[in-house]
């Protein structure tokens, strides 16, 4: 009576597909109603929300890497690797204007990794605490059939009126970016490319020496927590943000969707490296669309009120690239061309590949 | 240059096997230095202690459970699964006599599972939440290559002074046993053997309706949460406790390994249900071996000053079964027999598989 579970007991067969990563998590939480009172805001935003009492919220974030879909053992080196999927857990605390603090680091692992292996990843989960100034508290090992899966989740903290999530942008308020898009994307695309030239011809090395700026966006990404000093020193508080980790077109969406609005961008607003942009024209690709749905840029999307223009103008690395409008005007996207295009959200989807 | 780096730089190997998960979570963890002020324990309980500001420390434990290691899908309904993975975590909780308050839950899906079949997990989770009053706060969910993983992080919370660790059993002072052990592990078996039975002959439905206490151990355990409750009624705080998922013997040396002790068990004072014992016998095992090393009963072992044993004598479903000895004593097992054997941690090691 307990074998073959895996028959379906309902006669619908929906695919995951079907419905997108977004689509999927909304459909399975629906039924989950927060309870506890020390839940300030659960599934939804960057990182939840915690009133664990004290003078600030908890934050908490929560990331799985898997082999295959998330990375290619054959051009990511364990240590860049042990150090990114930390990076991307921090960008979220620093998306609610917060601090990290503390990560548990799971890992599922197959008999391919050896110990030494393995210390090579945690050497970069290390270096990712040092430099972020966060505590390995814990985790779990176990073995896997297949491939490395790492899970790691983020703790951290912020003051209680300082808390930023996705819902807050008004209309009127300008839309602010920081560091450059696309890059991570580009960065991908070429060792991509190069590893199916070794795979053809495996005695020539691939010299990629001059475009460092983009592999070391995809294999080492930083999460901005410059950003969030920067906002505290100035007394700024964006009224929304997210972290860019799906593309900006994505993430644009997010925060629309949540604070019920709409928004254009300024195709010229948007920031872009010129390595970025000389790789997408060298791939037949249109720069802006790397940067609208590239990902991986773990860069920050906010929102700012007008009033605080001059908090931000004068801070380096942040570029202002649109506006909130009215839910019913939409998304757009005012090209360089003097042109408007409704903007689509085409975060990256892994479960389309 | 960034091409084939899982070529090894170093020239010494280690299988993880060596190792087993302790030791090469020791390994791993070992250059790591808690930094912050507000980590109070780490890596080295069945939760991480913080202290987030206000009356209670925050605890923290994480659990990942993969398809093929930890469950088989062949005996495992989804609806079970997904409240078995929230109570594991759970579990983890109330062994440092905390409250568990919120969950993240993270998946890794291959495209053999269907939105309804998730839908089922979620189920599961849902209920899981509801009997143990957590909320579902976030998570990630991203597909795998292979199979299913579930990557759940638990929090909760504990009076500052009433945390227990693994670290506090003294010599002389009493270790308790809840409910019953081996069950589990057996139920486990049982299905092993029912599924190698129906792959065979696939025509034959097996009949489990009269080992549906060994099979409701395995598929749907549940964690203490009534013995914290009983604890905190009675005035009591346990001298140590870790929660039982792995095996008495190997919790037991963990015990002893942190708290600097060694201990002895009385084999006639480790609690069997009925159905266990027979099963064992059926299986041509020794009963007590079964409890000792089996594994995933989720039940606590915790250790009481003897003053305190009358806070314990009369709660139901708490057994004493030895005692804290001096560590150059070791950790032996008196049987019913009369005889002393040297207890070894057989805990269940998934890296050995």
């Amino acid at each position: 009576m307990y074998l073959c579970c895996m028959q379906e007991s309902s006669t619908t067969r929906t695919e995951v597909g079907q419905l997108g990563e977004f689509g999927l998590i909304d459909r399975l939480t629906k039924p989950f109603t927060p309870n506890q009172p020390t839940t300030i805001k659960g599934v939804g935003d960057d990182a939840a929300v915690l009133d664990t009492g004290g003078d600030q919220f908890t934050l908490v974030s929560t990331d799985m890497l898997v082999e295959g879909i998330h990375f290619d053992m054959m051009y990511t080196p364990l240590k860049h690797l042990g150090y990114k999927a930390v990076v991307v857990n921090l960008s979220d605390i620093y998306a609610m204007n917060g601090k990290p603090s503390h990560i548990t680091v799971s890992l599922g692992i197959s008999n391919r990794f050896s110990v030494e292996a393995l210390e090579e990843l945690y050497a970069g989960i290390q270096l990712a605490c040092e430099t972020y100034d966060v505590d390995l508290i814990g985790g779990d090992t176990t073995s896997s059939n297949k491939g490395l899966i790492i899970s790691i989740t983020a703790l951290g903290s912020v003051d209680k009126d300082k808390v930023v999530y996705r819902s807050g942008a008004k209309v009127g308020d300008l839309i602010c970016i920081t560091g450059d898009l696309g890059a991570a994307y580009l960065g991908l695309q070429l060792m991509e490319r190069e590893k199916q030239l070794y795979l053809d011809q495996p005695d020539i090395q691939p010299d990629l020496e001059d475009q460092k700026y983009l592999i070391g966006r995809q294999l080492k990404p930083e999460a901005r927590k410059d950003m969030i000093a920067a906002f505290a020193q100035n007394s700024l508080k964006p009224t929304s943000m997210i972290d860019i980790s799906d593309g900006l077109a994505s993430e644009l969406f997010h925060i629309g969707k949540q604070s019920g609005v709409g928004a254009y961008l300024e195709e010229s607003g948007i920031p872009m490296h010129q390595d970025a942009k000389m790789m997408a024209l060298k791939f037949q690709m249109d720069p802006t669309t790397c940067a609208l749905s590239g990902g991986e840029d773990y860069e920050l999307l906010f929102t700012i009120d007008p009033a605080d223009v001059d908090r931000v103008r004068f801070l380096p690395d942040i570029y202002i690239a649109g506006e909130i409008v009215p839910a019913e005007d939409g998304f757009t996207l005012h090209t360089t061309g003097g042109k408007r295009h409704p903007l689509k959200a085409q975060g990256w989807n892994h479960f389309d590949q």
